[in-house]
Parts: C-alpha cells; sequence; structure tokens
C-alpha cells in the first residue's frame, strides 16, 4: 500500500472506521493528532506521547520555520529523528499561523513575508517554499498553503481568498510532484461559512487530485451549529475512499460530533494548552483543580483512568502541585488530558467497528454534559 | 536496625562510606538527596527521581507548612503517600526559609511568627511546633528548628545565635521524645565562621545526644576555602559512628572536598535550579545550552551518560527547546543534572570502598576543572 493510502474498514451512518498507511507506520481512524507546535508535545517526551495511545503527531511548520529553520532540523535527520518520534507526522502548511500570529504581513500573489512573534526574524512562505519546508522536515502527512480567514468574513472577501488559496493549491501539488518525497500531500478545503463557496472548494480542491483532504477555516469563531452543520455538507462532499481532517477541532464533544458527520483525524491543542491551566478532562465533564474542593480529595482524577497521573496521585496532590505552580502538574495533566482524548477515539474506533457507534455517542454526551450535582463540579479553565 | 542506624562500611583518610538506615528504606553514603521543596522535585516524577538513581530526598518543612499545610499532608496519609514516593525522605527544620525567604518576621525565645512569601499567609514556628509539622509529614530524617546567620556575622551575633540554636535543639529533642516518631533527628551544628564556636557547638550539640548531625550556616556566602576549613574542623569533631551532613552544598567539586572531609549526606537545588537555566553538568564541566555553539551539534550532552536526555536527544534539540521555552527541557536536563550528581556519587562510594578516593578525587576534578580548548564550552549557567 503506498503512503498516504486509507482503507475504510467499517462504517456507520457517516461515521468511518479506517486506517491510513504511511512511512513512518499505521494510523488508525478515527484519530486525534496530539499538537508538537516546535517539535514537542508541550511538556511530553515522546515516550510520554506514545503511552498516552497516540499513534501520530502534528508539527507546525510556521514554528519550526522560524525556530531552528528547516535547514536545521534536515541536517540534523530531519523531524522524526531531531524529536526522537519514530511514528508518523503530519505538518500543517503554516498558513494558519501567518494569518493568525505573525507581524507586519505582506501578501502577494506569490506568498507571504511576515515578521516572526517574538524575535521579529523576516519570513516568506510560497506554496513552494511551504512544500520545500515540509519536504525538510520529513512529515509523512504534509499540506499546502493556504489562506485561513476569520469568522465572519464576506462573501467577496471569501471568494477571492479562496480563489488564492485553489491557486495556491495548484503550485503546491505541482512543487509536491517535482520535489520527489515520499510524503502524501492533503488538500485544504476553505471557502469560509458560505455553503456554495464551501461546495466550490470541494468539487475545484478535489479535482485537482490529493491524497486526502482537509477541512481548513472552521473554529476560527464561528457558532458550533454553523460548523457542525458545514463540517457535514463537506465532509459528505468529499471523495469516500479518502481520509478526511477537521483542523483545530476540538472538545470531545466536537470530535464525536465530526466522527457523527464523516470525519476521519483531528488535531487541537485543548488537551495540553488545558492541562497547563489546570484542567482535566474526565468522562463527567472538564474538572477544575484550582477549585477549593478538591483541597483534601484522596481519590484520582479519573478512577478509571490508566494515566500516571491517576495511578499514583490523588487530586489533592494534583491541586497541590497546580496552586504551587510546579512544573510536575503541566506534565501530568497532560498525559491525562491526552490518555483521554486518545482514549475517547479508541472507544469510537470500537464503537463504529460494532455498529454500536450511536448509543455510544448518545452515552458519552449524556454522561460527560450531564448538570454536576452541587453545579460545582465543572470549570471554564 | 533501628531507624537512623547508621553504619561505617569502609573509610579512606576522612572519606567514608556507610549506611544509614530508616523507616522507608536504606541509603548508601555519601548521598545526595534531590530537593522535593513542595512535595515534589522540580519538573520531575517519583519515577523520575528514581530513575536517576535517588535513594532518599528532602522536603521543606517551611514551604509544606505554607501550602498545603501540615494538616491536609497527615489526612491523605503523609508525606511519602501525599507524592508517591515510597524511600526516605529527609525533612529541614523550615529555620533556614524562614530567615533567608520569610517577611515580617517576629523573632522570640519562644520561636517566630512570620508572614509567608507569595500568599502573605501568618505562621508560627516554634521548636515544638516544628517538629510537630515534621512528624505529620512522616518525614524518615527531622530536624530542630535553627537560627541560621548569614556571613559575615559579628562574634556577638553569632554566639548569642548559637545560644538559642542550642536551647531550641534541647526543646526539639523533648518534643521529638514527646511525639513517639520513629523519625531518626539529627541535630544541627551552627557557630558561623569562628571556629571556636563552631567546636562549642559541636561539643554542646552532641552532648544532647541526636541520632545524626547537620552542619548547617555553610553556603551563606563565605569564601570556599573557609566552608572547606570549617566543615573538616567541624565534621572531624563530630561521632565517628554516626552521619553528618552538609546542609545545602552544593557543587561536584564542593561534594567531592566535603566527602574528602569526612562528610556523608547533602542536599542541593543546583541540579534542577540549573536544569531550569539551560546548564547541564557533565565530566568536562558545565555545558550550557543557550551557546549557538551546540546549534547543529548532533551529540548527546554526555556521551556516556544512561539518562533519558542523553540517550535518546541531540544537544542542538535540547538547545532548541530550551531556546524555545518547552516545558520538556526542565524535565530532560534535570533527569540528567540529577544522573549525574548521583552517578557521582555512586563513583565516590565506589572508589572509597576500593580505597581509590583520592586518585578518583584527583581524576575527577582535574577534568571537571580543565579548560575547554576554545575557553567556550563553560558556561556560567
Amino acid at each position: 500500500m503506498s503512503a498516504g493510502a486509507f482503507a475504510l474498514i467499517a462504517t456507520e451512518g457517516a461515521a468511518r472506521r479506517g486506517r491510513l498507511t504511511t512511512a513512518h507506520g499505521i494510523v488508525e481512524t478515527p484519530a486525534f493528532m496530539p499538537v508538537g507546535t516546535r517539535a514537542a508535545v508541550k511538556s511530553l517526551s515522546p515516550d510520554d506521547v506514545r503511552a498516552a495511545g497516540a499513534q501520530i503527531i502534528l508539527g507546525n511548520t510556521f514554528h519550526l520555520l522560524v525556530r531552528p529553520g528547516p535547514d536545521v532540523i534536515r541536517e540534523l535527520g530531519g523531524l522524526h529523528r531531531f524529536m526522537s518520534w519514530d511514528g508518523p507526522i503530519l505538518t500543517d502548511s503554516g498558513g494558519f499561523q501567518v494569518f493568525s500570529l505573525a507581524r507586519l504581513r505582506r501578501m502577494t500573489e506569490d506568498g507571504v513575508d511576515f515578521r516572526a512573534p517574538g524575535d521579529g526574524s523576516r519570513h516568506h512562505l510560497s506554496p513552494e517554499r511551504a512544500i520545500e519546508v515540509q519536504h525538510a522536515l520529513g512529515a509523512d502527512v504534509i499540506h499546502p498553503l493556504d489562506e485561513c480567514l476569520g469568522y465572519p468574513a464576506t462573501r467577496e472577501d471569501t471568494e477571492r481568498s479562496l480563489a488564492l488559496t485553489l491557486r495556491w493549491a495548484r503550485r503546491s501539488l505541482d512543487a509536491h510532484r517535482a520535489g520527489g518525497s515520499p510524503s502524501a500531500l492533503f488538500g485544504i478545503v476553505q471557502g469560509g461559512f458560505h455553503e456554495d463557496l464551501r461546495a466550490r472548494a470541494v468539487a475545484e480542491t478535489v479535482a485537482l487530485g490529493f491524497d486526502g483532504y482537509a477541512i481548513g477555516g472552521m473554529a476560527v469563531g464561528e457558532p458550533k451549529p454553523l460548523m457542525r452543520e458545514l463540517t457535514e455538507a463537506v465532509a459528505s462532499a468529499l471523495p469516500g475512499d479518502q481520509p478526511r481532517y477537521l483542523m483545530g477541532v476540538g472538545k470531545p464533544e466536537d470530535l464525536i460530533e465530526a466522527v457523527a458527520r464523516g470525519v476521519d483525524m483531528f488535531d487541537c491543542v485543548l488537551p495540553t494548552r488545558n492541562a497547563r491551566n489546570g484542567q482535566a478532562f474526565t468522562p463527567d465533564g472538564p474538572l477544575t483543580l484550582k477549585q477549593a474542593r478538591w483541597t483534601r480529595d484522596p481519590s484520582p482524577l479519573q478512577t478509571d483512568c490508566p494515566c500516571p497521573a491517576c495511578r499514583q496521585f490523588s487530586r489533592a496532590y494534583l491541586r497541590h502541585l497546580f496552586m504551587s505552580a510546579e512544573l510536575l502538574v503541566y506534565r501530568l495533566l497532560s498525559l491525562h488530558n491526552l490518555t483521554f482524548f486518545l482514549g475517547l477515539m479508541a472507544d469510537m474506533r470500537v464503537a463504529i467497528a460494532a455498529g454500536a457507534f450511536a448509543p455510544f455517542r448518545t452515552r458519552f454526551l449524556d454522561r460527560y454534559q450531564a448538570p454536576a450535582p452541587s453545579g460545582e463540579t465543572r470549570g471554564s479553565g
């Protein structure tokens, strides 16, 4: 099976159980990808990430371009060897960060010039350069440079942006084919929040012919129902025999709802970012460690969780660490939250294969979203 | 053998190879104790600390009194269970931090009232309260409240302070005996930087009869030769069949020089604190990750080191993590530095037992302190 090959194993309604083959191994889908922004999943070692159940991680092209730079990573044997992760890696194209983080942006038909946040260094990304950088990193699944609009955006802006993204997509494909890399190249479906533009984006992106399709420009501030409606429309229009990746999503309930609408892959910083804010995800909803109610609680974060935080430590101890800003707690909560997210994906895979996804979805959401007895157990994180 | 019992296995000159028995296991000496300030060795899990080679860790009574408080820790089963460390724990008395960190201190014959840094909460420590707190924590080796002077201090101040520390030592012993705890209680030898006052401190502290002796009030700003001279004078005057603990020391060269003068136990924050500043200890001296020379260096921090940082990652990657302020690097460098310190202690134990400590000391210091070829490899940290 060639790199980027995707096999469907089972379906239930629109939900899909599949398997993606990459140069660095197999990814069982639906899959969640922990985010290794700067060549590390924040606070975790590769062994930690593997132990939490990850099969694939995401790297940010934008951040790695800025520091340490693709030349350094290539010289040190590529991103896998550099960060000591031997499993599959997916990289985004840098587009999202260029449009959300970079300073003094100047965009032309060719690409975009920007200054990096932090050190203010100058960089250039074009469709060709973004592919070249991702080839230097050696990622298994890569993406074309795209323009990511926020919400809301006018129809006129969205049409102009979509047209540019499609022209860049063609240039990216050409650059990728010329580069002779074994990576799979996914197309990115943009089109903002106009259903007909999303339909056009699907048709024209698919016509170019990619190894899989990312749904971009979601989770940028729009209402949840709108995101779900458009995700369903886009996913159902994409080829049934190729993987579908919803970029930057999301909360546990978002993952379930998107899987129910036919999405196969996800990435999100929530498990690790919220860990650093003292929030633990549990089957009964999020738990916020700063609440005084946990001060003397000897029970683990989650009774049946196999992660090191739950096997070894009490809520009382974890709260103490968080209140003391001890670095250990960020790692322990990140391990727990990733274990929770990756366990949820594994549960969904089992449920779809067994034809039991519908009751699983209901049962999970009922428990996860049930109001706590006192109204206090939920935290805003 | 009773808790706190100490057996001498071998000696070479003043250097001693021994074994301390505690309620939670054996400590081979000379021993280095990683500092678990707030019920965690900074950035590390108990498994990490054990894997680095630690047999015993230190907890700070002052910090644990302030947060989460001894009642919480006792209610959760004691410090061992609270932090999930099942090996020996030694606690200091809180004296050092009261006199270096606390605000709005008010000292009387009875004890000291202070406000905690950070939250400004009010606390009281007396000799009796310090013992009570350490009993609540359930530490294996505990200490009496003492007054720790800085450097320099007048003879008059030192005499007054020593007399108070000795009166507090007697009250601490009484409180400890009344408490019925299985902990060992070490006396603390103060006396500032006056050799005759140190001699008086040894005689009067030993006369009270403790399970071991800590040498306090060192490494507070005095010149290194003075510290070594006084350490030698104090250690040689202490009972030969009891353990000797030099508080808050030190750098690798300080550990070797103090072992050569008859010290058995040490604690210091250097391995973990310097890790957070990007400094790695190596047999060739400290290595500072912020130096640009490591940007493309594929070699490990230390070629023959068994720690995870050296087995899995390059200097280039670790430098990238440090320059990116990625939390992972603090854990990796802490693991490496503790492995280095604890390995040094193990090497000293082997050397003393083999009657080869003198050549080991020369060889280690020659390599550790040799100027680097370019003059660049050493960092100030």
